[in-house]
């Protein structure tokens, strides 16, 4: 029931030069599903990423957070679904470094060229043996042409596998960026609830993909919000391989603004991916604030319409109880707004003028827009020229359902 | 589907002298339903209340404050459901004050001395004619007998009309507190998302009124969550008519303890019940946070928890799924929380210690108590020794249906 999403034709990813990659079943929480990823770097790739600020965060998240800060090259990523391995103490790390020990002499690498990645239940314990016991069968399937599986081997209550890939040019220089995301549910910007990796055969200075994955990041897959639940294993990683071209040390490099547009491009893709697939959505919705003081407090009120359980509700229903989201702009905490120069916009349908209900407005109109499967909310805060953009879901019992029974 | 939650008898309504109350159908937005109130003041009452801090507050809730601080005796409250008169720009206003004017005519007081009360959709207009029409129907029937159907004419979605009452003793007085709330949805702390009134018949000076609805409210009506949208229309006031014993001036009266714990705890079975009939509840959940070094962390985890739309639908579905718990507990907001001093306990079985599963926690433990209706949860944050406490309910299909269908 995804919106407007469907699965990416294989043979619109392009493969990436130096990125291999290999799946298996792994019986980590259900049989019969692939279950590991295995992704295999040549030598001489950057990989920059950033991690979720959740203070319960995964085990894997803080090996792979030590092993990149340890500065070795990285070979290797290793993505099991099924078993988070968060909430899982000292024993929890010490099998999410088994696995990259695993993986790494598979490979002849060092283990702190291995970043692990875990998706699940959370406070159940990591089976390291089975994924011990996969791990060959990922390695004998390495190939350059498998990101269609990859996508699906991520999947956790995700409907349809993610992925994004396009071609931009770079100079002389035809440049690849393919990526795969994951995720549905406990999805919030503070680090979007997920998994995500993207891969560009550019070669890139490790010290200006650092920065760019932030700015990527932050245009992208900390923009968009389901339930604002922020995971506790969220990871976005980016993979420079280094195959396509000489190497692009800075922003003022000529053909750095098509390869960062590149990125992000298949960035935003993959984190809408996301928002359309997310759990029970049957509408997406763009929510854009403007005529702020300020970025921050654009994003307080975006995310305040984004959150709110009664304005979702209503996206669901494709009842345009507007109202509700006046309230939601009430209560994003502007202590000195002044109402009565609020604008409220369904796409193109003026809803409120200065703070009230427009005069031209009828509900006829506003119950057109809501039986859209795409919606974009629009404020007019009326303070000043700052202004912000999100996307999100609705809020239906498919949510509840998928929610209430994860686990059976 | 309240959760243990009953009509109350009105035999168990004690009256409050000097408190009369009139009901009528007045058809503000549908036919055939009791939806307005009137509730009539003798001369010398004290009056306190404290408000929605939504900016898109109601027109209502502006000329109510407008009132109070005017500092005239508060002789009645009007109270309609069906529109919230919020949204609806300086149009709104005026009408609000109509409806004192037309009030105020007929109890032959000051327009100034009635305070107006709305709930229901926002950003639709007032009928204040049919309101108007209506209001002699609720003077001619004023009684003081009529606490019980007061508390049904200002139910919105609510299952079950809320009231409570109970007799303190004061000195040699004995004192009546009786109260009435209304609100299942759109319920979040910021001031509790709901109309709330409690009358005594105390003597109480203003400026202590004052003082003990702050505290009332913080300890009361602030402390439950139910969606987390904080409404334009919250309203809690309380009435001290003084009829019954000498005047209170100040906390150091040995009288004070008593009356107030009494108006504390019918403000508490107010605000707890608003929870037990949240929109589509079937679990009544108690947040505790405890060793936290200040309220302020403890409050910041205790919402995060009972915000948390996976936490809710987990309790839904009887699901032990924990993990979610943690994982809420992480993103918080407390920078330096260290997780291996976090233990969580729900009832009394310890679930994880030292930031992990506990090694004596069995599933079997966890399933027999989310099964129950009423669930503790506990989380002791190893850094100090602030605590909190907070209500809340968990999020099931019902809610969905509830807030799709709210205005068809």
């Amino acid at each position: 029931m995804a919106v407007n999403l469907q699965a990416p034709d294989p043979a619109d990813l392009h493969p990436v030069r130096g990125v291999r990659l290999g799946v298996a079943q792994a019986g980590i929480r259900k049989a019969d599903r692939t279950d590991l990823l295995l992704v295999a770097l040549d030598p001489g790739a950057s990989v920059a990423g950033v991690f979720t600020r959740n203070r319960f965060c995964a085990a894997p998240v803080l090996v792979a957070k030590e092993h990149l800060g340890a500065g070795k090259p990285v070979r290797a990523l290793v993505v099991n679904t099924g078993v988070a391995n968060a909430g899982t103490g000292e024993p929890g790390i010490a099998r999410a470094r088994e696995t990259c020990r695993d993986a790494a002499r598979l490979l002849g690498c060092d283990a702190a060229q291995v970043l692990p990645f875990s998706t699940g239940v959370i406070m159940e314990p990591l089976p390291a043996d089975k994924i011990a016991a996969a791990l060959p069968r990922c390695v004998a399937g390495l190939a350059e042409s498998r990101w269609s599986e990859a996508a699906t081997a991520i999947m956790t209550t995700d409907t349809v596998p993610k992925a994004a890939s396009r071609r931009v040019r770079a100079g002389d220089a035809s440049i690849v960026v393919t990526g795969i995301a994951k995720g549905a549910g406990m999805i919030h910007p503070d680090m979007a609830t997920m998994l995500a990796f993207v891969a560009l055969d550019a070669p890139i200075a490790p010290a200006l993909l650092r920065r760019m994955v932030e700015r990527v990041a932050a245009a992208s897959f900390n923009r968009i919000t389901v339930d604002g639940d922020t995971s506790t294993n969220d990871a976005f990683i980016v993979v420079a391989t280094g195959k396509a071209a000489q190497a692009i040390e800075s922003e003022r490099d000529p053909r750095f603004a098509s390869v960062y547009e590149g990125l992000e491009d298949v960035s935003k893709r993959l984190a809408q991916a996301i928002v359309r697939d997310g759990e029970g959505a049957t509408k997406f919705i763009t929510v854009r604030v403007e005529q702020g003081a300020d970025a921050a407090e654009c994003d307080r009120v975006a995310y305040a319409i984004a959150h709110s359980p009664l304005v979702k509700t209503a996206f669901f229903a494709s009842d345009p109880n507007l109202g509700r989201i006046l309230a939601a702009i009430g209560y994003a905490g502007i202590a000195d707004l002044d109402v009565s120069r609020v604008d409220l916009y369904l796409d193109d349908v003026l809803v409120a003028k200065g703070g009230a209900r427009a005069a031209g407005y009828c509900e006829e109109d506003g119950q057109r827009v809501m039986k859209k499967p795409e919606i974009a909310v629009r404020v007019a805060l009326g303070r000043g020229t700052a202004g912000t953009e999100l996307w999100t879901c609705d809020l239906s019992h498919g949510y509840v359902s998928i929610n209430a029974d994860y686990r059976s």
